[in-house]
């Protein structure tokens, strides 16, 4: 453990005083070891989790008797990631403690508990790697089952987990890490999502013993968001665009709104991206902590050790303030908090951007999704995209939240560092200048080059106005050219200032480009490159796989489609037949017709004019069945779901039409 | 005058000798004043080009009697630059001249030739931006007149620039300004352009002697380019493309093909456009010569420099290379050389990089005229846009070609520093430790962090390897995911690996981008912004508006159907009759016809017949053609060029309808 313990108050109230620093007692940190013990508390709770997934598991394989397919292997995948409607708070809150663990992993002396070992520091944070999920997976495991039993497991751990950090925490608020007291702020957020988690647990058991709580799986496809969703769709008509351009302030009004995000009924994220938001967030929480807490007490330990050396120090780089050496103290000192504001407000100017961009991207996210569901794949590619799952496209879906994250960390960084620059200049160079009237240097060159600025903008004007009066003519509501003659004479004298209006320009594209890039390097889900060349850039190209593997899989029109088709037998059988498992549920609806073979002539006939009528209106489809003709009313339904995979563009249209169908055959 | 005078051989044979430097007799360059003094020859030339313009407006207004609307207003505008079938050469020349004037201007001590005061030195500099135009504008408007005294004393003046220019050189080769032989090399390309207006204007003379010349400007219009263009539209078939993916190896020499232009018989350059591309590879001439010459000499002289004190210098700053002190003076010499190798490889490559980027943007240009020219706004553009003349279009118009220099001249600085900087790390990051095997530096980081890489690139094997084997199956031609439980968690169990993936890839994102911007910052014709904020890039915002202008004004079809209007009637009056000014040529239809009153009653029911034809195929006109219901027969015209330049993208269409119309009727 490094013995850093030279740190100072982090004190803000002389930043505004700005009166001349005292020095006060220098606090030394001792390295707190709390009560419990790190190494112990993780060799308890691991064994404690071990145990936790034993029980599930003997539970699961009880419970699995009377269900088919739920049981260990769905203990086995607990995060549903394909998923909008299943509760989605447990997940978030686990990845929320997992990243913030792995956060603290990449600063902490020893990654892996068990040992103090620093000498092969990066095989221990190799194994800590992947040791931390595995520690936080019973906490998701234990509402898999549904089950009373798991959740009272779940109540337990997420206690334990929750009331050893905070105990830590109380035990030892101050640690000689970076900054006193980082180590208390950096695990606030980890602290809420195991409250949360803490909460949550009893909630469910409590849900659970009053039988509120739905009571299988398959709620998923029961659930009546997508039939909503369907519904309104159907429902909902395009509100008419009017022809005529709008007005300026209905331009700026409408992309104001399009960065403030404003919850719609009738659309849910799916649970990869409410996990990816939560843990950017987090990210932005913990990267803006370090981001303070790194540099703004070192500035302030360097500020209050400012003394009458200086004087010396700076003439030796013939840097001369004042006669007077107090002064000359004075000033660096005022300098110096010059540029810890300066730092302070590149931090808050970074956060409040990636907050901005936060809610961008979600106002966005729900667009391109519900363009793809209307099957509007040009649009949100700017090319024509087979949406289907790919090797490529699975990858990416795999690490987008992780992407992110690393995007969010990387893109304050250079953000801080960018911004912290330009507003050092500013102050250094505009506003000290402005107020002090000392170092004029910007404001002497800009002088000396007065005549250039009067010719350009003198050139400029001419140019718009003549175009405007003399070489434009209006007539008969068209425009056109006139006077073609001065205008080519014009524009040969001209020729030259132009070249240095250019230059003007070209500085200002080097700049908005840089500022854009640097702004939006945070989000995956536009590209930073131009139109034809996209894809090359690694976070849109992630994000633009991840869309089709969601879109291809989770389709609300499909999945409502299915849940009707789910329904409709289920409504012979009574509801204890129904129950079904929500991911495997379209290969489990060939199974559960062959197990209740006895299937009515009736049902039979009509799946067979369902699946007639949709070959008829869909004659594309023909080719595409040849390997389910063998089976007869099964074929139907794997037929229409191939279909609403594979062709995206045509799929709301067709889809909802077959449903409308299979709603029609229910009802009968 | 800046007496700068310690200048040394250019000589870069001990650049590959590698030798210790030895210490040439430093060279002394005097300031050197030709025979033919600057002020002196400016006078003159400014007399004589005053005499030449006055003489030519006499003519001019002479040759006005037979003409009606050419001479002196004709002699205002020389350049027609919206015509794309006019000689191009002098008016190229010419701007190629007026270039390279202005940026020896831009580093000269005295801008204006006629005063040697250093005061007012920007006062001069302005003046000088528009006497230049002013001097040269005589040899393009000797030109215009279509007149053997113009060719005799455009012939004349020519000479007279291009003999003091040579004279001049061979006077003074050295010059201390920059180096020595700066002037001389930078004065090249204007010698180049001179000499070949001096050829030019002799051969157009005896041409007009043997008769050949066109005798008007209507070639605009007369050309056959523009007949040729529509029918080899008319006649060309879209390749039918193979539905099937291309192949990867396709796609690879298709892009490679998209950098290389080769020129088309049927598609000309814009005259602007021409210009553009010409006045661009005069910068980058310009620029290299000046990056080169500015840095290398100095870094040589430098490095000639050097010698035993160097080792002292390095110990002050606690750098010690050798216990020999001549073996640091070889180091250090090394290293120098090496920094020069680097330079001047940078500056190479950002030549080569830029002359890529003209190909390509031939190549585009090309793409977008005729893809804009067959009405697909959509695809250029990414939104549809008003293909009209508007304020701020003009204004970009006018600038194009200045601004296209000025991107190309800030372009090039940029990207040669990028280059330096990249090749300085890996020269002596990469290359002098694998060959000297010193400052391992890099080796060693990269080394001690083996396990992480191992450990990235396994779980990324992992990750590609599960996709394809176990995530997706393919069945009847279809892909679907499979086993989604193993998918799911994976995805949680790598979540915090993947967040280092991450890291990575945005690290790999934010070079990317960077290159792309700054390799494609000389480049007009792409955004460097996200395809939704692309007109917030100056540069990209110009080309577009360009675009609009010069499609709007010079759709190949528009003009080919002017032409056979003009023709029409032409052929009944001989060819006397049929001279008309080209671009006033669509207003002089209605004039002429109305001089021309007894036209044939057969013609004018033709005419009607004509415009009903048109109304009825194309019913959305009507309703812009009220103002033109008092005129009869002349409206036809009118209505058609209106609507052609209103209706981009149905314009090929109807307006190739409409011309085969009136050829049927010229025919009959």
């Amino acid at each position: 453990m490094s013995a850093e313990t030279g740190k100072d108050y982090y004190d803000y109230s002389d930043w505004y005083e700005n009166a001349l620093p005292t020095k006060p007692p220098i606090e030394v940190i001792p390295p707190c070891d709390p009560t419990a013990d790190d190494g112990l508390y993780h060799i308890c709770i691991a064994a404690i989790s071990l145990v936790v997934m034993l029980i599930l598991a003997v539970l699961a394989r009880r419970q699995k008797v009377g269900d088919s397919l739920k049981g260990v292997p769905g203990l086995l995948s607990p995060v549903n990631f394909l998923d909008h409607t299943q509760h989605k708070g447990l997940s978030v809150a686990v990845f929320g403690v997992l990243f913030c663990k792995i956060i603290g992993l990449v600063l902490a002396s020893n990654p892996l508990p068990f040992t103090k070992d620093t000498q092969y520091k990066e095989y221990w944070l190799i194994l800590a790697l992947f040791y931390y999920p595995a520690l936080y997976y019973p906490l998701l495991a234990c509402g898999t089952l549904h089950n009373k039993v798991g959740y009272v497991l779940g109540s337990l751990l997420s206690w334990t987990h929750f009331g050893v950090l905070v105990w830590q925490k109380v035990d030892c608020p101050k640690t000689p890490q970076i900054y006193k007291y980082y180590a208390l702020f950096s695990s606030l957020p980890q602290i809420a999502c195991l409250a949360f988690l803490s909460f949550q647990y009893p909630l469910l058991l409590f849900k659970g013993l009053k039988g509120t709580e739905k009571t299988n799986a398959s709620e998923d496809l029961k659930s009546s968001y997508y039939r909503d969703y369907v519904k309104k769709i159907l429902k909902k008509k395009k509100p008419s665009q009017a022809s005529s351009r709008p007005k300026l302030s209905e331009r700026i009004s409408d992309a104001f709104k399009s960065y403030i995000y404003t919850p719609e009924e009738v659309f849910r994220f799916p649970l990869k991206l409410a996990i990816s938001l939560v843990v950017a967030f987090i990210a932005l929480y913990q990267m803006a902590l370090l981001l303070v807490t790194g540099i703004v007490p070192t500035l302030q330990i360097v500020r209050r050790g400012v003394d009458e050396d200086i004087a010396f120090l700076l003439a030796g780089f013939n840097i001369h303030l004042s006669d007077d050496r107090k002064e000359v103290v004075k000033i660096v000192v005022h300098y110096m908090w010059c540029v810890e504001v300066c730092y302070a407000s590149a931090v808050t100017l970074s956060c409040l951007v990636n907050l901005t961009m936060f809610m961008r991207s979600m106002v966005l996210h729900r667009s391109n999704l519900r363009g793809l569901y209307r099957g509007d794949i040009y649009n949100v590619y700017n090319c024509q995209r087979n949406i289907r799952p790919s090797r490529p496209a699975l990858v990416c879906w795999m690490g987008f939240t992780s992407y992110q994250a690393a995007f969010i960390c990387l893109g304050m960084i250079i953000q801080t560092l960018v911004f912290f620059i330009c507003l050092l200049f500013g102050v250094f160079l505009v506003i000290i200048p402005i107020f002090y009237g000392k170092n004029m240097l910007l404001f002497h060159v800009i002088g000396r080059m007065w005549p250039f600025w009067l010719m350009l903008f003198l050139v400029g004007l001419i140019q718009h106005l003549t175009s405007r009066f003399l070489f434009i003519k209006k007539e008969a509501g068209t425009r056109d050219l006139t006077n073609r003659g001065s205008l080519f004479l014009l524009t040969y004298l001209l020729f030259p200032v132009n070249i240095l209006v250019g230059a003007l320009l070209g500085i200002w594209r080097l700049v908005i480009t840089a500022l854009f890039n640097i702004v939006h390097l945070g989000r995956l889900d536009i590209s930073l490159l131009n139109r034809n060349v996209e894809a090359f850039d690694p976070g849109y190209h992630c994000y633009a796989h991840y869309l089709k593997i969601e879109v291809s899989q989770s389709h609300p029109v499909m999945k409502a489609f299915c849940g009707l088709l789910l329904q409709a037998p289920g409504q012979d059988k009574g509801s204890g037949q129904a129950v079904r498992d929500a991911e495997e549920g379209i290969q489990l609806v060939s199974q559960d017709k062959k197990q209740n073979k006895p299937v009515s002539n009736g049902k039979r006939a009509r799946g067979h004019w369902h699946l007639l009528y949709t070959l008829v209106n869909n004659p594309s489809l023909v080719g595409s069945r040849k390997h389910f003709q063998r089976q007869s009313s099964e074929s139907f339904i794997n037929g229409t779901l191939n279909r609403s995979s594979k062709e995206g563009s045509k799929m709301e249209g067709g889809a909802t039409e077959a449903s409308k169908e299979a709603e029609g055959a229910a009802t009968n």
